[in-house]
Formats: C-alpha cells, structure tokens, sequence
C-alpha cells in the first residue's frame, strides 16, 4: 500500500509524505491528533493536519527555540513553556543547569499522553522534577500575575500571537508582566515566505512592548518552505551582544557562533522589518 | 481544473505546487524541459521534472552562487559559468562592474532559447555583450586549459560534482587548472538534509584540490527541504576574511553581512564535514 500524508503549507502548495504506518489517530474534540511514522522523518506528530514535530528533524526546532533565549539571558531559573505538548523544548531546557523549574502551560492533556507513549525521544524531559504540567486554558492564567519568569518560550501556534489586533498586544504586554525585570521570551511566527504580514504583525506588536526585539531564522525540513522564523523579546539582554559564558551542552545545530549568526537576516527579511 | 505539478525531493518526500498554466512543455531529446506558471512561485522552469528556478525565489539562488564568490575575489574580470542556461546568475554576476567577460558553457540551446522567451527577468543578462554562450558539452572543454578565469560558477546539477569516485576529483582539478593563481570557484552540493553522503563527497574532493573549501547555506523554499548547500573552493582568498570592498550593488537576499554568516553551520553539518 501507498500511503501518504499531504501538508497543505499554503492553499496552493503541498508536502507529501509517504507513510510507513498511522501510529495513532483520534479526535480529541478539541483537534485531531495524530502520530504517522514516515519514511523520511520517522514517527511525525501532527495536529489538525500541520506537522507539529518529527523525530528526525524536531531537534532543530526545539534546540534554537530553547537555547537562543536561554543562552541569551545570564540566570535562567524559572521557565514557562506554553503549549509544546510534545515536551521537546522542556528537554532542551533542562540541558542548562541554572534551569530550577519549568512550567507547561496550555498544552492539550492527550498530546501529551500521546507523545510520552508514541515520541519517548522528544516527551523525556516531561516527567522530570522540576517540570509541572498545568492543564489549563493559558488565557486568564497571567490575570494579576507579575515577575514570576526568567523565560517564557511560546511554542505552539495556538499561543503564536497569530491572532492579530488587540488581542495580540494584550498578550505580549502579558508576558512582559509575567517576566521579572530582565526576563525574555520567544515566540515562532508565521513564515518569512508564504505569511510575511503575519510576520510583520508579530514583530510589530512584540516591538511596541519590548525595547529589545529580534527576529532570527533556523532550517527545518517539515516547516512551509523549510524555514522558521523566531522573535526574541527582551528587556534587558540582547542575544547579539550578551550571549552568557556556560558549560557548554550537547546539540545538533545550535552552536554559539549559530547563536549570533541566526540573527543576521536576508535583505528582503531585513527590509519587510525596518 | 485542479493542476498540481509535484516533484518527488526524496522517493518518499513530495513537493507539490498548484499550477495556473503550463506555459511550455517539450521534449528536447536531451532532456524533458517545461515551463509551469505557479500559482505560489509564479513562472517555474522544470528539467527533468525537478524546479530548476521559479519567479518567486530564484533570486535567491542566483545571489547566493553568484555575489559569495565575487565579492571573495578582489578582482573577478574573467568568468565561466557552467550550465545555468536561464542565466540568472549571469544576470547577478553582470551587477559586478570588475566583470569584462563571462562565458556560459554546457547550457542547453532550447533551455536558453525557452529561458529567454518565458523567464525574460531571469534571462535578460544573456544579452550583454560581455556574455558568450558556448554550445559545447563541456566534458572536454578544459582539456590543454590553463589559467583562464577569476571564477568559475558551477551551476548546474549536470556539472555539480554528483557523479563519484575519479570522475568527480578529475573534474575539480580540471576546474583548478583553468583558474587563474588566485581564482576560486563555487558549486552546489547535495541537498544538506537528504543526500549528506554527496555532500561529504563532494566536499572531500574539493578539499583534496583547494587550500581553501568552505561551506554555506541559504534558504530556497522550492529546493528539496527549502535549504542550498553550496561549497566553495580557492586558491587564495578565503570567504571568511577576504571581504573586498567593493560599491555595494542592489540584492534582495545577500548582504555582505549574510556573506561571513551564511559559512556557520549547524552542528551536525560542522561535524558532517570534519
């Protein structure tokens, strides 16, 4: 048998992949859920029919996701990770040894279930000590909340600031309050080539609130384009000047020369963004 | 009509693009050449079935194989591009005022012919006086060559080094032999994600021709998994700390910031070519 999984990236472009075996598959009710081992990537998690993470190429993402604001700022301690069910990020986190709790907030509860049975690899980190899973909705948790976070990482497009107008600058100026005085945070945004107004939108917004806002880029095989773009809001550390000296950790494509050299954008990004 | 072109990155990877028009098909003998007007990427030109250039993003490509080297070369008077017969990267090379000759050798007729009637903002440098195209094979073209070119761009999978063992070295030191005592020159490799035994290949013969092999990146959404590798080899000026100083010239992806940063890899890469 044949069997593939076509991604629509845009309305009129398609990434097919051929697929081994479904894994698991179910409707949550809230999104559909769903784990393809692939040939090309391996076991693939996908939700509502978006490739969210796959063995072979998850650690790109979750490595300069996580240690581009966690090298950025000098003492990360406590962490939040909103959504990222799949637990990659945490993983990551947990490398850096400063790193004394790591909150997860908004993930789906059967993502997760799901990812610790089917991706072990990527889920690890979830049952770690210093990781809580709080099964909440995420949009009323930051109400009266202010200074708890070194870092937050924003990892799912259901918190992406997507959402545009005043909705989204609500949420950045949530952060900023939920972030002690030198915190930061990172979020994904659209594409840099197929969603360059959602892009603008997002670093716009997160513009108006952080008075250090950078935008930086990673290769990633199974994102529209084979592209992700990342925004970096911060309030005091800049990641092109103070890139903190640490016990070095093992990655596979996040390195410090990496950490700089992310930052630097093609013209036509540079120019979308002045 | 619902008419998709899809082209097959991996036998288990497929990129699959709606397509308004297909504005030419033909079959040359030599090879299966199609012009397909895409609704995401506009005009695509198609050898083989695979996207060699399309509208949107072959600016990309062309700066990248095109500005790297030229800028590294203090003085790039004399050039040879092998392949590349839609002439986007003459197009680009012609932006350098040093430039008095290019050559363009190995292109096929109809290619070239089909380039100009359909991709006239891809093809219009092929025109200038200071370009000649040279219907020859190529295979025997350097033979008795000596010292000829300040660079020479390798563009084309037909010429990339893709072949193995003897052939593959012979053919960079042919191209060695026909530059000049501090000529360079670049290809594209293999696709970084998906044929990293071809990139190890090609880089070691290079390696074992030139003092200087350095490797870069660039983001190519219609590439197979939207990256370029390409590898550069020289006798004496190295991309990473000979930067000329030239009159800046108008790009919409290289900077010459971009130019020293496009040479850090991810870990996996640096290791991949230790």
């Amino acid at each position: 048998m044949s069997l593939w999984f076509c991604e629509f990236q845009t309305p009129n472009l398609e990434l097919c992949s051929r697929v081994k075996k479904a894994l698991h598959t179910e409707n949550t009710g809230r999104l559909e859920l769903a784990v393809l081992d692939t040939y090309e990537f391996g076991p693939a998690l996908v939700l509502d029919g978006a490739i969210q993470a796959t063995s072979c190429d998850e650690f790109i993402h979750h490595e300069m996701i996580t240690h581009v604001p966690l090298y950025t700022h000098s003492h990360p301690e406590d962490i939040l990770v909103m959504g990222g069910g799949d637990g990659g990020s945490i993983r990551e986190a947990l490398k850096h040894p400063e790193v004394k709790s790591i909150q997860l907030l908004g993930a789906d509860q059967r993502v997760v279930e799901v990812s610790k049975k089917y991706l072990p690899e990527i889920s690890a980190g979830l049952e770690d000590p210093r990781v809580e899973i709080l099964y909440e909705d995420g949009g009323n948790y930051f109400q009266g909340m202010k200074g708890k976070y070194d870092v937050i990482i924003v990892d799912s497009p259901k918190f992406a600031g997507l959402t545009e107008g005043t909705a989204q600058g609500e949420f950045y100026q949530s952060i900023h309050t939920a972030l002690r005085e030198d915190g930061l945070f990172v979020t994904p945004t659209g594409s840099p080539f197929f969603q360059q107004d959602i892009v603008q939108g997002i670093h716009g917004a997160i513009k108006a609130t952080f008075p250090i806002t950078r935008m930086y880029l990673a290769f990633i095989p199974t994102h529209p384009g084979g592209i992700c773009g990342f925004i970096l809001g911060s309030k005091e550390y800049d990641p092109l000047s103070s890139l903190a000296q640490k016990t070095p950790i093992p990655t596979r494509y996040y390195t410090c020369r990496l950490h700089r050299t992310a930052f630097v954008l093609p013209r036509f990004l540079e120019e979308m963004l002045d």
